[in-house]
């Protein structure tokens, strides 16, 4: 693998391409509005004039997109990833898409000859610049094998999952999780705030015993504050809890706990609460009472 | 602060008194059955022929005993630390108590002249060994501050959090994010388990991430191995989470996630699963489903 | 049974104790404020001078008042029931009290020589007016079959449940459902009500189907005005699903649709309805989401 | 409208056909398999050749089918209704379809200058014998009025709401108030069964008060037998609440209670009771806790 693309130079593309070069690969960048490549360009990479051309002149492209659209864009519209792709190239969508366009695009590369992973993060800005993502792939073996390397530029963690849809599974799952833990950690909150308990003591001993992590250490600032700036929307975590809950239902699975904590979601999404962090449930969790 | 009495020496009691003798405190020990008592007599510790004794001998007693029952009758029986307590005593009550008793034992004390803590801990069997645990103490102000070393060989963080019942509220609002966590972690594995995701890989995800914590690493051996040798019993749990549902009811806050997960745990207990680990959770949520 | 006492003259007493009048009962009434009986007077009762007059003088008396703990005052106050109360005599509370005051009167009536019924009701005002009740009676089997008659004069169906306890624990299941069946109609309505569908079609085609009930159609006109005037206060309702899970938790009895009704119904509380009918449910379900 | 047309003589199709030709109707019908027309041709219906026949040579045409995929095929596959209907004639979909399908048909028969309307029907096998149905129709104005006197043959109550979707979006916010319904009244005599109450006594009681209903009279006969024969498939109560559900989220209305009864029906569904009545839920509810 010598030459590499990466499509997307957003919040989440620009630091994982910059990663990249920091890497040593010789590497092409594409994004709609160019301006958000000159960094890049700066730093060394090369500019390439459409996802097509990333596609046939590199080894393998990376793509990281804002949402679903944009990837069956880049990959199906003009001068897309698609008319590009030829054999034996490989094509890597990082985004997270859902498994109906995974497929479609996966069928479309193989088509064409090339090779696809789907390979969604589990992490937002801070992990992308500092290189610590979780990578969660899925689809072609081969391909996987060869950019592992790569994967490990940018995240500290890459897993192989399987076939196409392993990666956007896991993902729902994980984050069935993480909305479970928030919601979880917003009514504990709310009922020592509501009894007269100091929050500031309760994050403490939260943060002192096993349940210690990271994202409890991040939110339960927020949660002071009563300010939630946007690391991962709450509109995006109210979506994933309702795909997971479809692929429970399609499976059989019961999951009575999630079903509750993606209501509350849905309830803060509709107070318009969803361009903000998830850690906002801590907003409907706290005036529910009043 | 010279001589120290500490009653109870159980799963819990004898290491916790053990980092007392180790950090230099001239002990007396008591416990129903002297036997529990030899190793910490080996190591230096003195016998003391009652609770009573202990009271009026020692300027502050710690007690660590198994249920509200024990504590009671330590308190208000034959030879118990209240007949033995006077001017300017200590009694530290670390077993968790509902607030009634904490409330009555304190008044009791109070009365004869002496002083009192209640400090319920977060931790089990691990942190009392190793000194780790998380001591949330609420009471009389001028005993804290005397005694503040003596937690500090005990636990890794001590907090002092207000008038009498301020422990076992805290302690209830810490343990309800306990709860609804191990709900969320059961769930989110149930769904991947049932979809024929690799528990595995999702552990190893899930301990990458912002989510990474203590809790999730033990627990999620005990799943994979589908056992569940006790730490914190599942009943224990439950009871915590119907005793902070009944506060939040006092108080007027709505908790729904958690009033879930409280029926899940219920759901457990009722399947005989009330003496296992808490973390066996899991086998509800699992079998969920067929 | 000759003569009969009747021991309160409020919105649920004095209706009742006019159809036992109007059944031909000799009957004497007692109620701290006397003002309440004239009507009852005028109509030809009598007044006894206290509950001991009445528990004393009357073969059988009821007793049906606000609160538990006017109950106690009746019974155990000076010139309480207790100390009227002999040999023979039937002391019949139809008043919703706790299981543990129930057990109280019902051994100190005992031990008195007395005969004890507990006899809490469903229905409210109007069932009252119209002597269409439903009485759940627990207790003294042989007062039973004696009061059958006058239980006939009070409600449409009387039933025989067993030991002291057992009456208040139907009321408590039965108003489970009731309020299960609140919260469906308005999570049902609210929905209708977001999407644009008009409320008065969907409470026909309700009242049309296998789901008709008079509780739907009273209760959907009070929803169409969004006017809640009291019937059955939401607090009362929140108050016995607590209870109600409360007794599910002793049992074993998981219940997880009825625990989110009742934070529900919490919230409601918390947010003020509590003294509004149960139905204003509502206002929480359709804020819900706003 | 002199001419009808009915395809479909199922469980439904069969007596709804039959109560056309009572209320003398001229009436044609088709059925995939002709042998279940015997008994509508004997009391005096022509047989139709195919959809396409009685679309073209009725001015009204019904169809009663068992699913979305048999309303397709009847409509656009080879001699299908699309093809035969003409100016002004008129189509009424009663089965219950997606609001998708119902669009597409709308569409097509538009299209080809005949009229639509959706109609789904709230009742099951008795109401369609008797009579009794419950018709929400939706489409075109004209049609309704004109076919509302056919509606009456079917059904004791009809009504018009609104642009076609509106019939669908109807039933499943009535059949989310049923699911709600069935849980309450599941949960409650879980309860009284688990603390030794009778059931027989508790059905009394519902059944005398305000809650009273034909469903919980019919459903609590099969609840005492623990028997379960279908009338209305709980798969087919769990995939309404579904539907409910994202019609909610789509429309940012949350519904914590409704979430919770989906996950319990759900588990039965998981638990092989989809085919039987959704009454069935009481095995899930009756077991959970042992």
């Amino acid at each position: 693998m010598k030459k590499v693309g990466f499509i997307g130079a957003g919040i989440m593309g620009r630091p994982m391409a910059a990663n990249l070069l920091k890497g040593g690969l010789e590497l092409y960048v594409w994004n709609r509005t160019r301006d958000k490549c000159n960094d890049l360009i700066a730093a060394g990479a090369k500019w390439g004039e459409s996802p097509a051309f990333l596609a046939r002149e590199c080894d393998v492209t990376f793509s990281m997109l804002a949402d679903p659209a944009a990837s069956v864009d880049v990959c199906f519209g003009l001068d897309g990833v698609v008319t590009g792709i030829g054999e034996g190239r490989g094509y890597i969508e990082m985004s997270t898409i859902d498994p109906g366009t995974a497929r479609r695009i996966a069928d479309a590369v193989t088509k064409a000859g090339g090779r696809f992973l789907e390979a969604p993060v589990s992490g937002s800005k801070k992990p992308a610049e500092e290189g610590t993502l979780i990578i969660m792939a899925a689809g072609d073996r081969s391909l996987y094998d060869e950019v592992e390397k790569a994967f490990g530029m940018m995240g500290k963690m890459s897993l192989y999952l399987g076939e196409v849809g392993r990666g956007a599974q896991m993902k729902l799952c994980v984050n069935l999780v993480m909305g479970g833990m928030m919601a979880a950690f917003c009514e504990g909150l709310a009922l020592a705030s509501r009894i007269g308990l100091d929050l500031r003591d309760m994050l403490n001993i939260l943060d002192a015993g096993a349940m210690s992590n990271p994202m409890f250490r991040m939110k339960g600032g927020l949660v002071l504050s009563n300010d939630f700036p946007v690391a991962f929307p709450l509109k995006h975590m109210q979506k994933d809890l309702r795909l997971a809950l479809l692929l429970a239902d399609e499976a059989g699975q019961s999951l009575p706990a999630t079903a509750v904590v993606n209501e509350l979601f849905k309830k803060a999404r509709g107070q318009n609460l969803g361009d903000l962090d998830f850690a906002a449930l801590w907003r409907v969790t706290k005036e529910s009472g009043h």
